[in-house]
């Protein structure tokens, strides 16, 4: 029920995925009527892969996180993140409330043995393919020790996704030692001992947009302002872009050629609302698709929830926690 | 002496500045025989407003500011402080190391009464102009008092580099009150009672870029990060249109139309590199130019000194503390 459009484009993108993945199995959790009534619009769905479970709240997007823990016991976000608890689901994919969501879900699901608090991570774009960015939000102030269990637990979701050996660094103003505050050269020389980590020592702002790291660690302020203001750069970038093609006669034409590829280029920068971000070190998946994602954002949102369940990705977490964690 | 290419670049963007501004006079600091080899390359030249101050060391890119503060009392960087700090010149024009820089302003020309520690401001551009981000890295931890300064620094710059009455807003991860550190929160509620500041309150990545505010304020690491990955940011995007543009026959044909306006946009979006950077709250103007800033970047940035004399921006900002300090 969640996110700027709620089911309007959350059913449509579950049922495109349905279509695209033959093993796949959707619970739309919210009102049984609304889902019923744009369910109805799209014939020929196969509804023996596509069930409803009714959920009659609905968590607000300026609610805080405790009254989303404490009042609501039937909102669709609980009822969902249980069903996952209980078993019958593998993963939940939300469009709601950021902080609510993760506060149900550390509840409901509980972090892994030796994980203090779960991170957000989201793949962005870099020059010479992408880069995992956590914490992106969820922490705003991390100890050293958390700054290195998100390193793990990047390296092993890098992994999953396909990296072999990532090699992780930290976010920092500089790369020469003596750079930085307490937490991250406390969090470098952490990572130096750890074992099986290609960790690469420090990267700049710039250094990750060129792909210097597979990996990259910081807190949840720096990693939000750092996702929003790139999300608010590239669609100032587009606008000027835009404008520029549309001020003269030749520009024109330009322009008229350049916008389609302007808007594929927008939507591969603007990775958070593209493909959601998932949360990493509980006991259970849960992916977090952008508020203002439209259907396709939701889907590929879905897409990524169900190549973690096929990776086993809190499995994996575990069995390599077990061995780095400190 | 600084920068990448040092007076290669520094010399004729001098030589530019003295043309386009009768009443300028340029003290270039450094090795004489050098400078005055340059100087030779350009005929023409009106010497009696272009001097030399012959300065035997120059302080290396990878120099610790201690090394620069207790070493080399002959480096360029020193000798042309002292003339500021002297009365000699009104501003300090650099593109050595930033670090050094710092350190050796606050040695030599000292903070105004009841500034901690001086911060590095730049103009950044927004859907709707621009704005004043700050601090950009020299300060990596920052208490509320501390970014309530800057907060005004940013305010008083703003004005005298033209915006009236600028709003000025804290940089946060979310526009709630609850969102934030505690740092940031403390220096919400300072604002809030500064009498005479325009504060509107908290202002995401996103909303930045979207001009929603004059002044923005961060501390350092925030700011730094900010700044590089945004940088970062802009020239994959660069890299990847011409790419497309170059990908096909229409497109390549877009491209040979598009790229002059690519490489325009560019160098406006990428402010530190191109107009360089203050630092404020010294009792002088010092102008940090960018490393790799190329002739036209360190022009840029001796015509941002020459605004902050004929402004008397250490003066304006002095006055003002005095109301606004608590």
């Amino acid at each position: 029920m969640g996110g700027d459009f709620g089911p309007r484009f959350i059913v449509p993108a579950s049922i495109s995925c349905l279509a695209e993945s033959p093993s796949l199995h959707v619970v739309l959790v919210g009102q049984t009527a609304l889902l019923e009534e744009i369910i109805a619009r799209h014939p020929g769905v196969d509804r023996s892969r596509l069930h409803i479970k009714h959920a009659g709240e609905v968590v607000g997007t300026n609610e805080r996180p405790s009254q989303a823990l404490r009042g609501k016991p039937d909102s669709s976000m609980r009822v969902a993140l249980e069903l996952v608890r209980d078993g019958y689901a593998q993963a939940c994919v939300s469009a709601g409330n950021t902080g609510a969501l993760m506060a149900l879900s550390r509840h409901l699901l509980k972090t892994l043995p030796g994980i203090d608090r779960p991170a957000m991570v989201t793949a962005i774009p870099t020059r010479t393919g992408s880069c995992h960015l956590l914490d992106l939000g969820a922490n705003v102030d991390c100890s050293a020790e958390q700054l290195y269990q998100f390193a793990v637990m990047g390296v092993v979701a890098a992994e999953a996704l396909g990296t072999p050996h990532p090699r992780v660094a930290l976010l920092n103003i500089g790369t020469e030692e003596i750079k930085g505050n307490q937490q991250v050269k406390l969090a470098a020389s952490l990572l130096q001992k750890g074992e099986g980590l290609n960790f690469i020592g420090y990267v700049e702002g710039d250094g990750l947009y060129r792909g210097e790291a597979d990996v990259v660690v910081c807190d949840g302020f720096v990693g939000n302002i750092l996702l929003k203001s790139s999300e608010g750069l590239v669609s100032l970038v587009s606008s000027r872009l835009e404008a520029l093609f549309r001020s003269g006669v030749t520009s024109r034409l330009v322009g008229v050629l350049a916008l389609p590829l302007l808007r594929r280029l927008q939507a591969e920068l603007a990775p958070a609302r593209h493909n959601g971000a998932s949360f990493l070190g509980l006991q259970g998946i849960v992916v977090k698709s952008h508020g203002s994602a439209g259907q396709e954002g939701f889907q590929s949102a879905i897409r990524r929830a169900v190549v973690e369940v096929r990776e086993n990705l809190p499995r994996r977490l575990h069995g390599r926690l077990e061995d780095l964690l400190l």
